[in-house]
């Protein structure tokens, strides 16, 4: 079994091909456990992993048609696709969004349509997808109302994806994930950010900038449960998904004040008085135009699951990512 | 005012750019009127439209570029953007949908967005975009599940327009069309096509085929009302719609049944019994799949109107469309 990254230099990325490589198998269309062969993780810069003999890095740009080209071999069995320009670099930057969130996409799923047989084709979504005028609840079947670029070029994805797998050209799943909390690594141009920001920069002895208010509510999922999830995702039988492959993932409802007390709890006052509130408006707006209450029913159905409570997030982040030594 | 359709010479265009140049003028996104100084009609064949000193007659490939740059000139104030394959060829011919129904939709909006001003941008979207596992009653929140690549294709439009029209590149309205019953002239490619025919053909003394059952239900819209409904949208204040230009315009509930009957009580026995019944589960399936029922709360509000019975779509099709005597 052949599987490609893209985007595997990602923190999701890289946690996902460290965990296939672990496992060792995946299920294939037809229920059969096969053996990974050969993990190809491609990203714009050399993914940071441990040396594999079933593990190829490559780099290259995602926006060119000769590279995807050179990267979707006909023996592909599984494309995990993880690219992409981030929500607020792709709103300030909407060439580049585009070109990396919508068309190196499309570009993809053609190369994929003219393979001999339909590989399997993961992709990751966001509940970016949804904004604006909405329910206080959202169902598996409410509308996709995007707010920002990035939410629109997911949406579009999202169908188009669903469309080439309708006509078998794929064996799609499409994972709405929820904000991902705690990230391990440095802040980044999500407008999300500073989420992550609040628990690990006070963790490891530094400042953070909370720019949002104590009630901003979020739906958040930690790195550990949506790679089980994705994993969960692969091994799938995904013709019991039917004709609809895009799945809200479950997640949890927090409140940033919810979050702070939670920090507080597992390494006391001192850590959670590193978070200095600095209220920005415009990341208030953007936030709190996204929605924080999911069903999830199908999803849920389905088996996935979300963590068991915010503690829970930090002590796994503690374990799996913490970089230095807790500053508690 | 400069206006350009595209698509203009299928039937609603063609009624549309009669309808705009009887009127004369439309709003612009200030409110104020303004004089139709040229109307320039698009599409692959001439369209069959009288002579008029504000009329320019234009013919070309939709999915070339340099066309289109050569057709949305930077005065441009109005795009109407109608040019589509229909269902059932979008479905045979993938290619041909994804290149006329997308890209051309991609590379139009590339255009207008080079534009020095944000044009108005009325896109026809379709019910199409619904299918599969979906509500009996469809809100104007129920999520896009399109089931034909078609409605797929329509789908990615309406959000890749919603989007442009977020950032400013233009000032959209996407209006989703129920089935337009009774369509003139001759049988299309469309799944839908039976649902004009068997009430065109036996008006014009013809046998017609209809391949689904009487209970089958359908949400249509006749062409009369269909170009009130395009009119009226263009003198509208965008502004007032907010962020989500999409609008799932009100219609009518009918069965086929009923459909028939309505054309008895006013053509005769004779007239109905022109149509046979030859069951098709191919499109039965695909028929079937579609909504029937929607609330259209928003367009309501904003006054658009559905027609007011299946009798008057009928008479209304002999007064404007039937282009033979009536055989009753």
């Amino acid at each position: 079994m052949r599987v490609v990254i893209l985007g595997a230099a990602g923190f999701l990325g890289k946690k996902l091909a460290k965990a296939l490589l672990a496992k060792g198998t995946i299920k294939d269309g037809l229920g059969q456990t096969k053996d990974i062969k050969k993990l190809v993780a491609f990203d714009k810069f050399k993914a940071d992993l441990e040396t594999d003999d079933r593990l190829e890095l490559v780099t290259g740009d995602v926006t060119d048609q000769a590279t995807l080209e050179q990267l979707i071999l006909p023996e592909t069995d599984v494309i995990i696709h993880l690219a992409a320009i981030v929500s607020g670099e792709a709103e300030q930057n909407f060439d580049l969004g585009m070109q990396v969130n919508l068309h190196a996409t499309q570009t993809l799923l053609e190369i994929c349509r003219n393979l001999s047989k339909a590989p399997k084709f993961l992709f990751a979504s966001s509940v970016a997808v949804f904004g604006g005028d909405m329910p206080e609840v959202i169902q598996d079947n409410t509308a996709a109302t995007p707010q920002s670029s990035y939410g629109a070029q997911k949406a579009i994805c999202e169908l188009l994806i669903n469309d080439y797998s309708r006509k078998g050209f794929i064996d799609a799943l499409v994972l709405r994930f929820p904000t991902i909390v705690v990230r391990p690594g440095k802040p980044n141009a999500a407008t999300s950010t500073f989420a992550s920001s609040i628990i690990r920069e006070p963790l490891q002895g530094q400042k953070a900038l909370c720019p949002v208010s104590g009630d901003t509510r979020l739906w958040i999922l930690s790195p550990r449960q949506a790679i089980r999830t994705a994993v969960k995702a692969l091994d799938m039988d995904s013709s019991s998904l039917g004709s609809n492959r895009t799945l809200s993932l479950p997640g949890i409802t927090v409140s940033v004040q919810e979050m702070v007390a939670s920090l507080e709890s597992i390494a006391g006052k001192e850590v959670a008085n590193r978070i200095e509130w600095q209220s920005d408006p415009f990341i208030q707006k953007i936030v709190g135009s996204w929605p924080s209450r999911f069903t999830a029913h199908r999803a849920l159905e389905l088996g996935f699951e979300p963590d068991a409570s915010m503690n829970e997030i930090i002590q796994n982040f503690i374990e799996d990512d913490l970089l230095v030594e807790p500053r508690f």
